[in-house]
């Protein structure tokens, strides 16, 4: 295990969950599970000064890099890293956007805060004083809740080892947001529906979600947009029922009966308006590969048409073959503003990302 | 010389005003002159009954297949051609609408009437029993009023040599409409102007024209509206005024001075909004080349900005090279309704036409 300094992760590594691959991948982006955990006799984060959180953050800081998570842990102190660092781990979904602009109270950007993590597929990572103490995080590619449980557990466990966490045995592990307390787990899928978009049959989908007291977001969670047909679906529910049979919930009875239901409305689009669906693909695809500006939205609109194009053997780029879905996966990523600056060196304002977002989507789908 | 029946046109005929040749031929897509003449004691057409019709057909009919106007002339009867051929003729611009349909009150589409073209570039035509006996017209590719004008001039004198025109020594040539007596003589140039429309100076270039008693009207003239940013202009003086006059002040002092502005234009947007416009035209090409449905507004605005690509030298095909701007010419005319039906052999409908253009476009473009 080796420790990294302040290095920001590249810009463009081969991010775990943007692999397109596993369980109903066609579907299915991602599956994330985090675990929001408290160190027993120090203040929660949002009732700890400054001095309090310096000391939390040097005991988590300790803790993560010694647990033996990975094979390699970078460790970025966010209270030192240039805004653009930080927007770029936002981008990646390695920390929130709150870690990121840190607590107003403290002193915003000052504030002592930082995130661990586990190179080089930052599969891993571990936010410290963000709302809690230690948020831990794990993505996978694909319906993969399972994996990305029993990963987080075992990552629990070895911090645990030497650490005290807060925990009740009446309420289980005790958190600063009351909606975290007892498993102080949340799992949840980034799926991708653009046919249930099509069909107008989204809306159907969200409302059931709601029934059974799941959160709908965005591609950036807690008050997103959904941008690109990409929603995040979370389970609400922490108290009073074990993380087993959430996970099961989600995972062999929600999340299929939504895949179903995407890949049953792809069909019957397919079926009755082949002709309206590769215009759209297609048009996508055209606007992909020719545009010298692009703005994030228009770009990731597209990118979810150029996605369904794949998935549904639509889309054929010149040579005839089907553009490499990971190409398009990590696109959606790359066409965000810092990781856009990041790849042409300098900070750009919002006219030169539009040309930048252009030129990187067109070199990158080059075949097309 | 050789005489067709009632064979239609080639669809894809090298018509020679979309050659994309001859002077200022970047702004100026054609030069257009049409004579209206009567034949003396024979009622206008207005006036006349079937009879009377029938017999100024047979009488015009006689006189252009022999007067030695072209190598070759077809002479399409129209009230025996099915409704897709007189459609093929008005998308051709060799005919116009009301001589298409017929008049109403001599039993439209039976209302004895027949044009005569110039084989093979189509660049004489002579319809017969529209609003006059005789409507002559000679198109001609670019800023060519004074080769169009020669070409009328003696069409015109044959023709006479063997009939005898309506004419008034002191008013002129006798029309049905009095906004033709005199010369009887309309002349247009079919504009194209992009970067007019794109800096918004193209209401001033409008306003303008009309000040000089000049009308601007959409690529099928009369009543139709400006698409693919191709406007007609035209003089509305026929009496009072000689030829010679009429087509100086078109040729050498108005339409250069549009031409003049349009190309300023061009190069202000270049050096002030270069990427911007350079976006437009490269979209306009990845819809040309990826669409699986498209209207014909949108392809006339598409291959519009794929034309000021071309001259702009913005545009260029995955093989580095210019496309053929004769291509994008031809598909002006192609995209239009009745020429898709030619096309593929059969009647279609909307959707099947928005299927046909998207292919037949895609495919005229390939090496895109």
């Amino acid at each position: 295990m080796t420790t990294e300094g302040l290095t920001p992760p590249p810009f463009d590594a081969t991010t775990e969950w943007l692999r397109g691959e596993g369980e109903s991948a066609d579907v299915v982006l991602s599956s994330r599970v985090r675990l929001a955990r408290n160190i027993a006799g120090h203040p929660f984060v949002i009732k700890a000064g400054r001095k309090h959180r310096q000391r939390t953050l040097e005991l988590c800081r300790e803790r993560v890099l010694h647990a033996g998570l990975a094979t390699r842990v970078a460790w970025y102190e966010l209270h030192r890293a240039p805004h653009l660092e930080r927007a770029l781990l936002v981008e990646r979904h390695l920390i929130s956007k709150q870690l990121s602009k840190g607590r107003a109270s403290c002193g915003g950007p000052e504030d002592p805060r930082g995130v661990a993590v586990g190179l080089p597929d930052e599969r891993l990572s571990i936010m410290v004083n963000e709302e809690d103490h230690l948020r831990i995080q794990v993505i996978r590619s694909g319906l993969a809740l399972t994996e990305a449980w029993t990963e987080i557990d075992q990552a629990d466990d070895r911090i645990e080892s030497g650490l005290d966490y807060a925990y009740s045995p009446r309420f289980g592990y005790l958190t600063a947001c009351p909606t975290n307390v007892g498993t102080g787990m949340r799992m949840s899928v980034m799926l991708h529906l653009p046919g249930l978009r099509l069909t107008g049959d989204i809306e159907k989908v969200k409302r059931a979600a709601a029934d059974m007291c799941l959160a709908v977001r965005g591609f950036f969670g807690e008050g997103s947009e959904a941008v690109g047909d990409l929603y995040q679906l979370s389970n609400q529910t922490t108290l009073g029922k074990p993380e087993t049979a959430i996970l099961h919930d989600l995972e062999r009875v929600i999340v299929p009966r939504i895949v179903e239901y995407e890949r049953q409305s792809r069909r019957e689009l397919l079926a009755r308006r082949r002709v309206g669906v590769e215009d759209q693909v297609m048009r996508a695809w055209g606007l992909l590969t020719h545009a010298r500006l692009l703005s994030t939205e228009e770009s990731m609109q597209a990118l979810s048409l150029a996605r369904l194009g794949v998935q549904a053997g639509l889309l054929r780029d010149r040579a005839g073959a089907t553009p490499d879905i990971r190409a398009i996966n990590q696109l959606l990523l790359l066409v965000q503003p810092a990781h856009l600056q990041r790849a042409v060196g300098r900070e750009l304002d919002q006219d030169q990302r539009r040309v930048a977002r252009a030129t990187l989507t067109r070199t990158r789908l080059a075949g097309g």
